[in-house]
């Protein structure tokens, strides 16, 4: 039997969305993690420049690297060689590589659920064993050390997320260094998705890396630095795995865009532009936890980063897909059903992007309010 | 234990040219296949505009998919479904998204040796059995329907180069045709790898595609169309495995470049420009034909295409890599040691790329002349 990989439930919200666009409807897309931002302004202007002086070969930016590395020590405290990074086509590729090039085949490696639908379908197509450990309420949605210290038998690696998609969900600094030790004591490795840092409502994002220097760490322009068509992400590993991890690299995907590199490096330096969305991010924020629960949605996931709110609709509906069907048909707002991120709960979930304009926000309240009103009458 | 995955040695040389570069030295950079002229000027004033207009996201051209299939329709005579396009960061990431999603963990699969190094280690990577078929000077370093008929039992895929890297030699159509007739019979999956078409040197190459509509066709922008850093390549699979290999897609690698998406769809009208680049390279090989055979590199394969010249130098060394070392200190001239592409013969061959200007191969002949004279006599 072939390993199961499945495709995305929000592509189908997705080409739904494109139709009635193309019948002339509007439609508000809060059903991918997606800035519509693009690159921060120096950045295109650094890439107008690079497109006329360099014809742009395999290569990888040892600026780039160094300006990560000194990103590393300040926002972690953690003192990364520039070299330990390897630059990717995103984080998607990154974390492929990671699993990869570190677990045996039939190895079982623990995730929350819910969590990322790709985290589940990669592991399958890579021939490792998801074991999912069902996260509620009571944890945030979050992994917690006890959790991992629950499985019998111990697993061979573990992938953190935090702050998590869908829920946007950040874990505390206390019970990272408590899944750290686990991790120790239990000889298991830790892949930790740190693509949503920076995007944070809560005070800033702890690294695994701060808790566990063998933890591979896998992070991308396209959410905090708005890079998405950029394709440019990096996965970090401890020293002595790096010429394994290179060889992966170099056989199964070669180099990440050049020209991107080039645009990273001074994208890295526009904060204030990229708090600006940021700052955008936190009032949709707001004004989602505010309207949401007027609409009967009051079983929210704290959303203390990213830019998702993870919902409860089992009071509406037992099949979240053709609940965000309708959604989408009658007003015009795409969201991505929960059955992506939890196959077995994820029926009763929704998940809003709020990484769109403030504008586009206001105008989703106002188009779902009153069918969600519709709604709790039936 | 951990599947083996080797690093490539061609990196040896690149890190010791760089090396001696930094130290003043000029170097010549021959061992890796990679065109220095950048992509065409009409594709980079594309790339200009969608900068200034496009923010970028997770996207892929429907019109650039529908361009591809023009060209097999022009190129190939063989239609094909604009969707069929998977597009992808680099022909790297296609192999291994078609090997990974086709077979089963243990599938055996055949391959020339000589053959691209990353085929072995992107096989082995993926827990496929790499089934090495030695093809020598009596098959033009090529497979032959004969060599896949005779593997007993049968592998379950075989992957197809032609024009090959390191010889650049061409699989005459009528043998492409009994390949794929044999694969048919012995129900052998074929991975074409056709990322040098467009770089023949004696009439087009044909695709698989004319022989096998159920082969998985491997391609890029980086070879023929000069796009090395832009990342770009895609992966063409039958109608009924789109959805498998879609899934993958999305899981493990989301999208390509979208940048690079609009600057390529542009470079495919650019055929004068790119031919000029053909023109180049026919020149430089023509260069080293006649030069290299007075250096006493009597043994070389015909490089029908690509940009590849890969010489038997088994009476002057049996050590490559420290023979390619010698000559890059010595002269200046980085060049690909054989062992990159063949564990066993591989420490009598060489490979050079002449993916560079004309200028550059002359003078790496003028260079490397009294080199070769001075080790025949030694």
């Amino acid at each position: 039997m072939l390993s199961q990989v499945d495709t995305f439930n929000a592509l189908v919200i997705s080409r739904l969305a494109h139709e009635l666009q193309a019948q002339g409807r509007s439609v508000i897309h809060m059903e991918f993690g997606q800035p519509s931002t693009g690159a921060p302004r120096a950045a295109i202007e650094r890439a107008h420049q690079v497109l006329d002086s360099d014809p742009g070969g395999y290569w990888e930016s040892t600026a780039l690297k160094a300006r990560l590395a000194r990103h590393y020590l300040d926002s972690y405290g953690v003192k990364i060689e520039p070299e330990q990074f390897i630059l990717m086509c995103g984080a998607s590729p990154a974390l492929t590589l990671a699993l990869n090039a570190t677990f045996h085949v039939g190895d079982r490696i623990a995730l929350a659920r819910p969590g990322y639908v790709a985290y589940r379908n990669t592991l399958r197509a890579l021939h490792l064993t998801p074991v999912e450990i069902p996260c509620g309420p009571e944890s945030r949605f979050q992994l917690t050390a006890a959790g991992l210290a629950a499985l019998d038998p111990a697993p061979q690696g573990v992938i953190v997320a935090s702050p998590a998609n869908p829920t946007g969900t950040i874990i505390a600094p206390a019970e990272l260094e408590a899944i750290a030790r686990v991790c120790r004591e239990r000889n298991i490795t830790i892949v930790s998705d740190e693509i949503y840092h920076g995007l944070s409502y809560v005070g800033p994002a702890r690294s695994m890396l701060e808790f566990e220097p063998n933890a591979r760490i896998v992070n991308s322009f396209s959410k905090y630095f708005s890079m998405v068509g950029w394709r440019l992400g990096w996965l970090l590993v401890p020293m002595e795995h790096l010429p394994r991890a290179r060889a992966f690299m170099s056989n199964l995907f070669l180099t990440a865009p050049s020209l991107s590199q080039h645009a990273a490096l001074v994208a890295m330096d526009c904060r204030d532009e990229l708090e600006g969305y940021l700052a955008t991010y936190a009032r949709n924020r707001q004004l989602l936890l505010e309207a949401l629960p007027k609409l009967g949605l009051n079983n929210i996931a704290p959303p203390d980063g990213a830019f998702y709110i993870y919902a409860n609709i089992a009071h509406l509906t037992d099949d979240s897909l053709a609940f965000c069907q309708s959604l989408l048909r009658d007003t015009g707002v795409a969201t991505a059903p929960g059955v992506d991120f939890d196959p077995v709960e994820g029926h009763h979930y929704m998940r809003f992007s709020f990484a769109v304009s403030t504008a586009e926000v206001e105008d989703a309240i106002a188009r779902i309010t009153p069918w969600f009103a519709r709604r709790a009458r039936v």
